[in-house]
């Protein structure tokens, strides 16, 4: 009998999943919020005008349109019910299935201060990185405006809050747009002179990369003109700016600025915590499930959680577990791995233990910087500054969907190197309301 | 004395009036309402997913990087005080200039319905595209989930409203996305059995051009798939579809839809009635003022208005004067000539009348498929078809501004020309809501 393969989300995870699945006797539905997969490594491009949305994203669909086992629907999951074997759709519809693979990803968390929300947007989805680009446009626009002295440097202000990757590329990026793109546009104010403020609570940028690549990275957001302060905690923000807690004695201090951007914190998307209700599952802080090593959920080997919403570990023989990280090949080769095992149990084999190939770690931030922990069977390999750019420049459109959207991004990057212009400098309406939800 | 020139609008009659003032003395500022300068001829292909916005939007401050005598200013103008010699902005700052070009264009009007605006948007900015753009993507979707046969039927209904060449090219370009883009993509329905239909309140479609066009332009139409109905008049619309009046005696009926553009009117930006109101001057039933030969309001020799926004004529000696059209080229000559004229007032010498150089008329219907009305100084040259449509294609990307965008444009068409499909079919956010007030 024809299997019933449900797939909800089709992120990294949920695409290779379902592409795994190809060719298997099953009939197999996509359930993705939006109509795209959406390729996140390159948003923070959108987001600062250096890519058009289409340039990273692909109908879901569309993607699918040669993979007969597969029906793509536009939808929302609101609830699993674990017992009847069936996810609810937000339109009411109801679906059965007899595998269930969920990769639902994860959204920004603000640690309980969801009334930050407003003044310091995250970045995951296409529309906020459209509210993003209008936000930093615009402030230079506003400063082009105001005749105050001082209201003026608040909107040439511009805060990044955490120093992860994504902080760190959009840091350093709004310092190239402030020192490299704009200069000469305006005739009041003088771009290059904008502050561009990087804050991490931690006590390095880039946390998960060895310690000299984090001390790297900051040497080259310094040398873009970016204000790095680490161990520094954000305690509130408002319309006018921000108010900052260094650690130790040092006093607080406030930081005027009317574009913040929130690139902190990440929870697990609420179907997580719906699914361990539904299924007795734990859950660990950031909402994730916890499964077992062959990535299905404890008493449900029926149903996987994979990619963002998991937190599982990586088996290998002779060693301790280790957590698996939340990164895009990690969520691909899980989708991969969830689909090969529920392929073993359509034919009754046994499932298998998933393993995490860890290859390495890179960080863009900026034109010609970057930095790369490269992880090879021999030895780890690191480099920084333009080796690294190019080989983080390379690996990015390699893995990008479809040779079409590959090729536009690189002559789009191509040219904006040679230019130092911005391709997509275009805000489609001026006020807000283009963000989901 | 530096001469203060104001220029409202940065589409092609500012954009021109602008450029042709580059190493005059005088302090120019150039006020637009958006950040970009839209190449609007291509705007449909940005609502049928064919390009992405920024590939015909570029930002007005960009364009006038190297030209120091401009000041960019992102604003709209309220009104203008034609006796102080004063503009009001939207944020109550005041504006003097000793010249002033008004080139505020046009938006739709719905013939005193402006009810209907929320059942079928138009298509004059980038926020109108993208909600087109999601309205298209979207029914398909909805159809593709929808069980019951009549209400699917509806949602794979599109009508488009108005047979001039944007309406033209919209009703093409759907035809093309339902037959040529989509099929292959979905389970439950086949996308190419949509229904487009066009409808038209006069005798035919393009009236601009030569009967003979108008006949190969609703052929070449029917060909495609398009339902032409010449002399069907709406009278209603809702959020189910809408009432339809054909000529003559026949019957009522009605049209199922969700999805429906509104190509049909088009009216002068509120600014000219304003302008009428501070000077005296007359306005047509679009709301255009009327200006003198030279393009200046009676009475006030420093006001000009240009492009869409006037009701002027062509004047040539020994011939009667001819009204302008209100098309982009119209626009550029006009935006030119305003600003020659205020050379010759700023070095005391007098101006000049305007003539219209009419270079014919073209208009694109699909994949192959167009009809070009071309003026000589010899004779008119018709034709249509595929050769019709290279002409066109090339005109096009002539004319859109910058190396940069005509390449990608060119690679853009030429990818979708080969594959059949179109690039940029991302819905960001779900919800409406991105269209501007």
């Amino acid at each position: 009998m024809t299997a019933r393969i449900v797939i909800v989300g089709a992120g990294f995870g949920g695409l290779e999943a379902a592409r795994t699945l190809r060719g298997a006797d099953a009939a197999i539905t996509v359930i993705e919020k939006t109509n795209h997969h959406l390729f996140q490594p390159l948003l923070y491009q959108v987001a600062t005008a250096g890519l058009a949305a289409p340039a990273i994203a692909a109908p879901v669909r569309h993607l699918f349109r040669h993979q007969d086992n597969v029906t793509t629907l536009l939808a929302e999951v609101t609830d699993v019910d674990a017992t009847a074997n069936e996810v609810r759709l937000s339109d009411g519809q109801v679906l059965p299935y007899d595998h269930l693979i969920v990769a639902a990803g994860a959204t920004h968390s603000y640690f309980g201060r969801d009334d930050w929300a407003r003044f310091a947007p995250g970045l995951k989805t296409l529309a906020d990185a459209f509210e993003i680009r209008r936000r930093v446009l615009l402030a230079f626009e506003a400063a082009e405006k105001e005749a105050d002295p001082a209201k003026r440097a608040s909107w040439l202000t511009f805060v990044v809050i955490g120093g992860g990757p994504t902080g760190v590329e959009m840091a350093g990026t709004l310092a190239e747009i402030a020192r490299d793109t704009l200069p000469g546009e305006f005739r009041r104010i003088d771009p290059a002179a904008a502050r561009i403020v990087l804050l991490e609570g931690g006590p390095r940028v880039l946390q998960a990369m060895p310690e000299s690549l984090s001390a790297s990275a900051q040497g080259q957001l310094e040398k873009l003109g970016v204000e790095v302060r680490v161990a520094a905690r954000v305690v509130g923000i408002d319309e006018q700016g921000l108010e900052v807690q260094p650690a130790g004695d040092a006093p607080r201090f406030r930081i005027g600025s009317h574009c913040v951007v929130w690139a902190a914190g990440v929870a697990a998307s609420p179907l997580g915590r719906q699914i361990a209700l539904a299924t007795g599952a734990q859950t660990d802080r950031a909402g994730r499930v916890l499964v077992e090593p062959d990535l299905t959920v404890p008493g449900y080997p029926n149903i996987s959680v994979i990619g963002d919403l998991a937190a599982a570990s990586s088996y290998l023989a002779g060693h301790e577990p280790r957590p698996v990280p939340g990164v895009s090949p990690a969520a691909k080769q899980m989708g991969r791995a969830a689909a090969a095992n529920v392929l073993r149990r359509l034919r009754g084999a046994p499932s298998q233990a998933f393993r995490y190939r860890d290859y390495g770690n890179l960080a863009t931030i900026g034109r010609n910087s970057a930095v790369v922990d490269l992880s090879t069977p021999w030895r780890r390999i690191e480099f920084s500054g333009w080796p690294a750019w190019i080989f983080w420049l390379f690996a990015h459109i390699y893995f990008l969907i479809g040779f079409r959207n590959r090729l536009v991004v690189l002559i789009d990057w191509a040219s904006a190197y040679w230019s130092r212009q911005r391709y997509a400098r275009v805000v489609a309406a001026l006020d807000p309301g283009m963000r989901e939800g």
